[in-house]
């Protein structure tokens, strides 16, 4: 069913309203003298934009912490009431389509799966608004209205016009997704590229708070990546960026679907590491699951593959921290499930290409399952409610 | 001499009227509506923005060009008065000291080079304000005070803390420079990296006018990049960034200084074209002109070491742009000598490298003499005294 609920505004203003929101909602709870402190903002400006938050019901104080202000200024830390408002985030893969609920802390309240067989437009849309549908159903029983649905999809996506221009994985050109799913829910909708939905959920709330520079690798079917720089997450002048599978990293190496020869994809996806362990040892290699399973009994051509793509995701890892300077990556995706086979040689050819004081970057993983990334989408959804998108 | 003049206080007070003043710096003269549309502000915010500027002398009405403001705001456009204070940008390269003296709008009044020949920090500093007290009793002599000073040196510079860690070209480490020539010139000191330097000048008043996100490409000696994403220069949470010289784009490739294979550096910068012809013709070729007679007289090995340093960077500019999306980059250096010979090589990898829109990026040269290096060091300075420093 659409939503009954009619969708509320968000009481902020001004940027440095919405800085000091966000920093309540990503780092909270915080007193007003540590939300100053964090935003760069007087302690006066803080209070003015935390009081409508907390008159509106979407910032609360904490219990009293003993804590008295000597100046009159209230003391106890402020954090976001999460239950104030929910959201509808929807990944969709090659075949299968995740919808979780979540609060406005982008906290999983409910995960639904559904797969699909055909990748036709109107039948994955139909199955993310009955997905979305049974979720608003949901939340009306909690009480508590949807205040928006965030859709995120691999490819080149332009976000401000709600269009997937490109998405290779399920063959769709030009599909206005953000009006046709919009029409049939009835809610504000924000369609992103699904690196740059997680990257956002990880940004605000997951590895990456705090940080002001950082990227986001993530290794599987396709080698993507999410990059924050100096706290905003990199779009591109022309809806292309992070495309660090397509890193020229070896004039001799094999030739990518792009068409260019070398790419990182070329070496270290999962279809490219299949390719390679067939050629290699002359099996017929079903899937990944098998192509692990030889690898960890030992296979030397096995192995090999996977080492030569431990090798190119550190090099493109290299490339990144050379040319950002980030302070952390965070390596995932469900390749993360030959993580063990590749990591000695991720690591190995990351130290080699860092340049001088970039090598100080922090590499780790972090498994983020596909709801995770659908969580994403809603965390996208998230800013769009708050008056936060990127421009 | 040092200043006797004093330093002057700039009347901007809020990110707002800091970014109305730089978007006349750079764009104007503009009238207030199109300021208002180009900065996203209020009209109401412009004006305010503006009126102290032009009490303070930093910002002039222009003549009346007939049109009239129906609701009463002044409709005359509005531009920097850039004789209304000067600055100095110093440029330090490993055999020679450029200084420049600037006025507001960082166009060069005079420009003065000085070589050296023992790179000692004591002595080079001593040159350093040397030139500088020159250029200020030359503002003296204009009657307009002198409001800052900038220095540019290559490496792994802190801004913040104004210390030259490591300038490998000049074998210096872990220099106080702001604070050294402050002292002599009693004058605020900028110190930052000299691509980053020359970046801001790009930004505000060169090729990069107007675009959300560029890059420049230095060729040369070394290869470097300062980089624009979202409208800041981008520098890295440890100090280093731009480092395209160090992107990893050849496992077969030369062993490059920094120790790693293949980098771009290794294979693209003028010593390594050096190496490459003496190595491929057997020729003891002295220097980067005997390189480029041979070449330009159709020696093969000499033109093959030139097509491989255009590969080269191409292949690292497609690297920047399938990161980063950019709308523009501009490839400068004094190795732009040589860009007959390697144009079609740059073009052609860089159009191999590129994915998807992220093709559609302007690549394009401007020739950037080290007068306009030391005049990114002024654009530094220019930034300090705004108040517009990188956070």
């Amino acid at each position: 069913m659409p939503s009954t609920y009619r969708v509320e505004t968000f009481p902020v203003a001004t940027p440095a309203a919405s800085a000091v929101f966000i920093t309540v909602l990503s780092q909270g709870p915080l007193t007003r003298v540590e939300l100053a402190r964090r935003t760069g903002l007087s302690s006066a400006a803080v209070t003015k934009a935390v009081r409508p938050l907390i008159e509106a019901g979407y910032v609360i104080e904490t219990e009293d912490d003993g804590v008295r202000a000597s100046v009159g200024r209230p003391a106890n830390p402020v954090q976001v009431d999460g239950g104030r408002a929910l959201f509808i985030g929807v990944k969709v893969t090659g075949d299968e389509v995740i919808a979780v609920l979540t609060d406005l802390c982008c906290r999983i309240r409910t995960a639904r799966h559904a797969p699909f067989t055909t990748q036709r437009p109107a039948d994955v849309i139909g199955l993310i608004t009955a997905l979305t549908e049974e979720l608003i159903a949901e939340a009306q029983g909690l009480g508590v209205a949807v205040q928006g649905v965030g859709v995120a999809v691999s490819g080149d996506v332009d976000r401000s016009a709600g269009v997937v221009h490109y998405s290779p994985f399920l063959g769709w050109r030009d599909i206005a997704l953000a009006e046709l799913v919009s029409a049939a829910t009835k809610l504000p909708v924000t369609v992103d590229n699904d690196v740059r939905a997680l990257t956002i959920a990880e940004q605000w709330f997951g590895g990456g708070v705090g940080c002001a520079n950082f990227a986001v690798v993530t290794v599987g079917a396709g080698i993507g990546c999410g990059l924050v720089v100096d706290g905003r997450v990199v779009s591109g002048s022309h809806g292309v960026a992070g495309e660090i599978g397509h890193l020229p990293i070896d004039p001799q190496g094999p030739v990518c679907h792009c068409g260019n020869t070398g790419c990182v994809e070329a070496i270290a996806s999962d279809s490219a590491i299949l390719r390679r362990i067939r050629e290699d040892t002359g099996r017929p290699v079903a899937d990944s699951a098998e192509a692990l399973q030889l690898a960890h009994a030992g296979t030397a051509g096995a192995r090999e593959a996977y080492a030569r793509a431990g090798e190119a995701i550190g090099r493109a890892i290299g490339a990144v921290v050379n040319l950002l300077g980030p302070e952390r990556v965070i390596i995932s995706g469900e390749g993360l499930a030959a993580y063990d086979l590749f990591a000695e040689h991720i690591r190995d050819a990351f130290g080699a290409a860092a340049f001088g004081a970039a090598a100080r970057c922090e590499v780790t993983t972090r498994p983020l399952p596909f709801e995770e990334w659908a969580r994403g989408a809603a965390a996208a959804a998230i800013q769009t409610f708050i008056g936060s998108e990127p421009r």
